[in-house]
């Protein structure tokens, strides 16, 4: 059976089933990040890694420094949905030894840039030739104090569930330029008892029945609440993928003390209530699909 | 500029200029692992990420067990250089949507024996469509006794330099299934005061001026001493690559004792003399050149 016909999530539980965490493990194959920590360890860490292909993640047109960029940021943004703050990365690049030195500096400009921005600090890597595209690898390191950190896996029926910023459009240069929302996932998991957490990097439509599913819940969408994109419709929102924002649940009674709070820390940023969690696992209402990696057309 | 022009550590020279590490950071960017950790700490953190790129580290019909095992056990053979243990792992892997599940299957076998065999825990991974070739890259985290922690810069003129093993013809199979020196690095670091060590992945003569190069020496040595694999010459033990041996250079006080007590642990594998560092840097004697990512035709 080819790969195309499968879909992500059943080629991942195939090939990591049989795998067992140890007690050190507290989030493993499945969430934003792993957390490794004993149980009364103040300080958990993170660990993530992320790749970006050309012709997949970005075009050979893409600017380098922004794909530099989004290859450094995709890891920061989910050690932001975990609530956590980025410290260490490793960089590693396959690339045709034809590309252009210009090219690969421009690559690393842009992760520059990025680690500067969050206080990653660059500590190694690997290069190797690529008799095809290239391809960037980033893996991060991260702390998070166990009292705040936030999985996908901790949701309740009820639980109402948020989104910053907004979703779809993100092919337009979004996808290339986004902000990891770091900041964003300190204030919220340092001032609410958030109950999960994740970053959209597939789509809604993808990404909440996992959370869902993590959390053994359903869900309930409000469709018509969906902040889009200018001149996107809901169903981008839902199906683009690559919005790199948060979706969040919370408990129903912090819902009405942190709405007006984001508004008064973060004014230029939009946190939406766009439904919430449900009973029965088997109710999804309000979703057409997000994106899968071996699905689509390829 | 083409990357074919520069030659492997000029252009890492070039793209990580300006990058200054922490005082966390004991070992950075030019190591065969990252290695973070406080003064005081008992126990130093290693990090680690190597890719093998199909075409290049393995072929389209190389046994895609053998692949996934060369994949885990390549960073592994990076935290044996430091007299570390591995812990953790993260696999990314980008493939084609034509790829036969049974065959990442496979691969996947490989990587969960390798790091059966070498207690590594599996707590993440990515997986992306690859428009070319498949790619796998594999991070790691490790531990190591801060008095246990070798790099390569600890070299100093007059140490003994041995290897473990035999070198060279790499590519007739030992590149696929080797086995990573965990065991022999921290036998050496526990018993020995071992100055400098690293593994050998781009061959004796690119990694063996790059540790001296790292300690502030130069060397000397003997062609005739080297340990060839069956059937292979002196300049391909030299130039081949992919041996993933241990080199390593001791105080000479400490040689009389090394020989007889490796012999008595570990009575199949090799530990031989090849040379000595010396006080000028420019002395670089006894070495045609190794491996180089991408200044060979490709």
């Amino acid at each position: 059976m080819k790969l195309a016909d499968c879909g992500e999530d059943r080629i991942l539980a195939k090939l990591t089933r049989g795998i067992q965490h140890g007690a050190g493990v507290r989030a493993g194959i499945g969430d934003d990040c792993a957390v490794i920590g004993g149980k009364w360890d103040r300080m958990w860490r993170l660990l993530k890694t992320d790749a970006v292909v050309e012709g997949i993640h970005f075009l050979p047109g893409s600017p380098p420094a922004w794909v530099g960029w989004k290859a450094m940021a995709r890891p920061i943004s989910d050690v932001a949905s975990m609530g956590g703050l980025p410290e260490y990365a490793l960089v590693t690049v396959a690339i045709s030894p034809q590309a252009e030195m210009d090219y690969l500096q421009g690559i690393y400009s842009g992760i520059k840039r990025a680690a500067r921005r969050f206080a990653v600090e660059l500590v190694g890597g690997e290069m190797s030739r690529s008799p095809g595209p290239t391809f960037l690898s980033i893996s991060l390191t991260g702390v998070v104090e166990r009292a705040r950190c936030a999985t996908r896996s901790g949701g309740r029926p009820g639980d109402l569930l948020y989104v910053t910023g907004r979703l779809g459009g993100s092919g337009k240069g979004k996808h290339l330029r986004f902000i990891p929302r770091i900041e964003e996932g300190r204030w919220l998991t340092g001032n609410f008892a958030i109950r999960a957490m994740m970053d959209l990097s597939d789509g809604l439509g993808s990404d909440l029945p996992r959370l869902a599913k993590a959390s053994g819940t359903g869900f309930e969408i409000l469709q018509d609440n969906l902040p889009c994109t200018n001149g996107c419709s809901a169903s981008d929102a839902i199906s683009d993928g690559e919005d790199y924002e948060l979706l969040l649940a919370i408990s129903p009674k912090d819902g009405p003390r942190l709405e007006p709070a984001w508004k008064k820390r973060f004014p230029r940023l939009k946190l939406t209530r766009i439904g919430h969690l449900t009973a029965s696992s088997k109710k999804q209402s309000g979703l057409s699909r997000g994106h899968d990696h071996f699905s689509q057309p390829g």
